[in-house]
């Protein structure tokens, strides 16, 4: 948790004020840290994978021929193109922030694991994610603030878990003098 | 490991081939599995973090307000725009690929872990990355392939760490016989 969480309003300069809205929503957030419960389960939608979209995010961040160039792929080690991990994982974090991020006093996160690309996603897909609440506490040194630990799980249109990854999520607490 | 290392070329109904080139390069591969060594370290560049990129990345897949909107980021946690974190592993990937994996035998990922957004990356900033090579293993059940994990670290231009990750990367072995 190595971000430096004392950065920005509310740090020591400021006197503590509750409902600040640091993550600079346009309206009241639906989700506090309070709102995220060990167990709780929910979909984050689904996305079509793109074919154009593929072949530009990998030109831009992972020029490998297997990502790109689609006659390249078909000799390749994965017989044909498939989408480059970090877009994955891309498109994953834009299902989080629509289905519930969005909606929420998110503070960003400091960090992820075991990240598991399992199979390849590829053009013409359609993947579907769900998340899993793992953990969930307060931050020690800061008390506007609480750290969610999640699972996010994907699968392709064949039911087949092509992606999980692990990671934290630090909220705004609703009540940051509770216990 | 969950990645199905049986497809594509070279998998069971092909006869065992030695320099197949199954990453699809155009050229023979400067670096195959044998070259990579525990310990060895290397600088990967360096990349300026540009405004607009930042802004589009996130619109696509991360539009939280302190990646998208200048003045919401402003009265943010951050205090001013910061790059999605995802991003920055796009462009960390974008520095592996041109300093070393283009000329590699590469063959994809199944994963990475241990990903630390230390610091926040800002538009304007230039980060550094640096490779460190932590394990290698012969593959199993493969003969032909490799595993290297490595650990990658991002500093700016203030040399300050801002993000550190571990993870794998598969490559054709130049010796698949070999012990």
């Amino acid at each position: 948790m190595g971000i430096d969480v004392g950065i920005g309003p509310g740090s020591e300069s400021e006197p503590k004020i509750k409902h600040l809205w640091i993550n600079s929503l346009k309206s009241a957030p639906k989700y506090y840290w309070e709102d995220f419960k060990v167990g709780d389960t929910a979909s984050m939608g689904e996305m079509r994978v793109d074919k154009d979209e593929v072949i530009a995010f990998a030109q831009a961040y992972d020029p490998q021929p297997f990502h790109i160039d689609e006659e390249a792929a078909k000799r390749s080690f994965f017989s044909g193109l498939i989408a480059s991990g970090w877009h994955t994982c891309a498109m994953v974090m834009r299902m989080m922030v629509d289905s519930y991020l969005r909606d929420s006093a998110s503070l960003g996160s400091p960090g992820v694991e075991n990240v598991r690309w399992l199979k390849p996603v590829r053009p013409g897909d359609t993947i579907r994610a769900q998340r899993h609440v793992l953990e969930t506490r307060a931050s020690q040194s800061k008390p506007g603030i609480g750290i969610v630990k999640s699972r996010w799980e994907v699968f392709n249109q064949d039911g087949e878990l092509v992606m999980t990854m692990e990671g934290y999520g630090m909220f705004e607490r609703r009540n940051p003098g509770a216990a």
